[in-house]
């Protein structure tokens, strides 16, 4: 048996594999750089909010092959015991270059870029994209659910269907970065220093056997109190005896409201705020839970619900609508040159070079004008004015002037060593919010956004068209066989 | 900071407030039995293949509150300082009994029931579901596409795009167990025993710039190949490239096969097989690996594809067409008395009372003629005959005899002591398989299968009619606020 929990054999088989060859070769340490990003933003959404990298980070620091791991390997019968050796022996030595949590990021961007020996950028590739791919798509679908309620409390209620423990927590995490306030999970709460909610569920009524006697219970034992008012029958039983026992604790508790979690939402929540107010309890608020998403809550807006406080659950923490993201992991760069994957379909190939991403925004008011993708070793702050345009259809351009080029990859591993202090996750929301805010509203509309420039430098689009020539040409003069 | 991965608060902060007040009150001792089940199978499907069980004992053994847990809960400023130390001398009494892993489950019925105080009852809720919905849901998901696959070999190959880590884990256990051969992921191999597979991914050729160089390096170093062929172009390179090196090498090495992971799956493979058939490579196995699933794998089948092996990433590993499953947990039982959860929505009405599962099979062919719910003290056994009837419609019913019944639920814990001693990984997956062949085939069907019935014993029937009725005429009955 095999408990240790090294995360090192978190990755396909193949990247071992690879890794035996690029070994029995000598090859593996050829400098390469390799570098994840998207092709599709998740819900037909404008951008994605990038959550993912403190859980990467703390994954790689140390990483490292386990007894327990190389006795694994070892008992596959595939390998020399030589490369066993060599595997016990690995250590990071690359360069990680990532884009900070909470940064708001867009489709062919590079996220995480990892520039070091083949054999590094082989490994990580599947632990990077696991990674990332699951944390950016719920900190986005929580974005998407925030942008539709104006600032109301928004509560993470999912972890009993999310996708095992650690979608639970880390997704609890993101959403809370993308927009949440709270979430139902304790443990998230205690590890991450998210806060806490939740009062009470339908259990407690039945443990009572009814209503009264359960909310009674519950005001005499916590202060601050919410009464789930849908056990039996939400406006015969359940409002009526949530207010019997706030006018009967007054001042002792704080009644803060009830909450639904079934039936009809508008309908029972338009009849309840006029039960709560007609019995003077105008500032007590009503909690919705029931299978919510921004579509659902915009089409209650709509409808006039009376709802104050979103809990939300199975369609956040599961990105219920699209529930996978699919960053890539290319190779960019070997031996300092450039390389490309080529594909049928244009989206899909890749733009080779290592490269940095800069957000140009206006002088005056800090708005993005769009993204410019260059080498790594360009910088457009160099120059007076930006020729943008669209490297799929480079006729549609614009010229650029009085701007601001901020780079958007950072060092985060050095040659192996960390070199970033994470931030505290306030600061993180704080960041996430401040990104959004710079981006124009027609961007982050969540029904068909308009496409937001990510553009290429004149070198990187003249060396990528270069790239794809030279190997159609390659193809075309292959001998039969 | 708070670091230990105590699992005790992996659970949602209602049920910690709900303990509070159940201890504060003395009722935390209260006997009760709870009882996880799904309303609805997942798909569309006529049945789920439980998994999680070993998950859930793992969890469940030696669970108890860290200091760490003990610490945060008190910087909550929520509970009193007496309750910590509560928390801090729990531990596990309850008796927890579930169907094994593996067990073809439907609608309606108890998979795990915890059966004990309280207060155990009612911590455990969330955790136990985070694990069995999710692991449930991927091992149905993975019967599904072995049901079209006819023996063909299944390769889990999601890791990348799967919910987290754990999901990666854990889902590519269930798809094992659900009909899957192999993964991907090599920690699941080497946690589980799962046999894992991969041979190479694009970036092998992108190293070596050239199908042909890539080949005879992987070749080199491995006795089983499987080259990947559509890093450039699939039929004028990719393929010829590997049909050359097979023949260079010969008996060196055993040539397997070649992927595919784009383009028309359809179209390629049957060139592909065209051209290993020309060649002489008429053992060469096709695999395919692109967003595949068991409605492209029926339409790939349906236009004659020459596909022999599948790896199966996205959509197996995040259910992708329905990524929750939504197994509820009702106190079914409270100081001996059945007690119910009332909802609107009959389909939502809990069945009251501690349960036992039996399946009634045909003592000739070992067929199930459907599953009868009973209280646990009673036994299906004991009786000549059976009235069977669907109880949404009593009508509709059945009278079997020469029937054997099989009780489906069994000890796990008993007192809170682990007496269950959990089977290795290939019998859970012989009895996924056992169990499934014992379904007739209406009811497996991907596409609107038969509904398998879910019947109440006569009492159980009768139990609930009358709570249904008690409860709704003491609404009636309470007087106006």
């Amino acid at each position: 048996m095999y408990t240790d929990d090294s995360l090192v054999l978190h990755t396909d088989a193949y990247q071992i594999n690879m890794i035996y060859t690029y070994w029995k070769q000598g090859i593996d340490q050829k400098p390469v750089v390799f570098e994840a990003y998207f092709r599709n933003m998740p819900f037909d959404n404008g951008y994605v909010i990038f959550t993912g990298l403190e859980r990467m980070v703390k994954a790689l620091e140390g990483l490292h092959f386990s007894q327990d791991d190389l006795d694994y390997l070892r008992s596959l019968n595939l390998y020399e015991e030589d490369f066993l050796t060599y595997l016990k022996n690995w250590q990071l030595t690359a360069t990680i270059r990532a884009a900070y949590e909470g940064e708001v990021m867009f489709n062919h961007e590079p996220i995480v870029q990892v520039d070091g020996p083949l054999v590094d950028a082989q490994l990580l590739e599947t632990l990077i994209l696991n990674i990332i791919n699951f944390q950016t798509l719920i900190s986005t679908k929580a974005a998407r659910i925030a942008s539709v309620t104006n600032g109301q409390p928004l509560l993470e209620f999912g972890t009993r269907r999310a996708q095992e423990l650690d979608a639970a927590l880390w997704g609890t995490r993101a959403a809370f970065i993308g927009g949440f306030d709270a979430t139902s999970n304790v443990r998230a709460g205690k590890l991450f220093h998210i806060p806490i909610s939740g009062t009470h569920a339908h259990a407690l009524v039945q443990a009572y056997q009814s209503d009264y006697e359960a909310f009674k219970a519950y005001a005499s034992t916590h202060h601050d109190v919410v009464f789930l008012v849908d056990t039996f029958d939400t406006l015969k039983s359940g409002v009526p005896n949530a207010i019997k026992v706030a006018k009967e604790f007054g001042d002792k508790i704080n009644f803060q409201g009830v909450r639904i979690d079934s039936g009809d939402m508008a309908y029972l929540s338009k009849k309840v705020r006029a039960m709560l107010d007609e019995a003077g309890f105008t500032d007590a608020k009503i909690y919705a839970s029931n299978d919510l998403d921004e579509n659902t809550i915009l089409n209650l807006k709509i409808q006039g619900a009376k709802i104050d406080v979103w809990g939300i659950g199975t369609k956040l923490i599961t990105a219920y609508d699209q529930p996978a993201l699919g960053a890539v992991y290319k190779m960019v760069s070997i031996d300092g040159q450039d390389t490309i994957k080529l594909s049928n379909n244009v989206a899909k190939i890749s733009t080779p070079g290592k490269k940095q991403i800069w957000r140009i925004t206006d002088k005056k008011d800090g708005k993005s004008e769009g993204d410019y993708l260059t080498y790594a070793d360009e910088n457009p702050n160099d120059l007076q004015s930006l020729h943008m345009f669209d490297p799929n259809h480079p006729v549609i351009s614009k010229e650029v002037t009085d701007f601001v080029a901020t780079p958007i990859l950072h060092d985060i591993f050095v040659a192996g060593q960390l070199v970033y202090d994470l931030p505290d996750i306030f600061a993180i929301k704080d960041y996430a919010k401040n990104s959004l805010a710079n981006l124009w509203d027609e961007y982050k509309r969540i029904l068909n956004p308009e496409t937001y420039p990510v553009d290429l430098s004149q070198s990187l689009y003249d060396a990528k068209t270069k790239l794809i020539h030279d190997i159609r040409q390659d193809i075309k003069e292959m001998p039969k066989q």
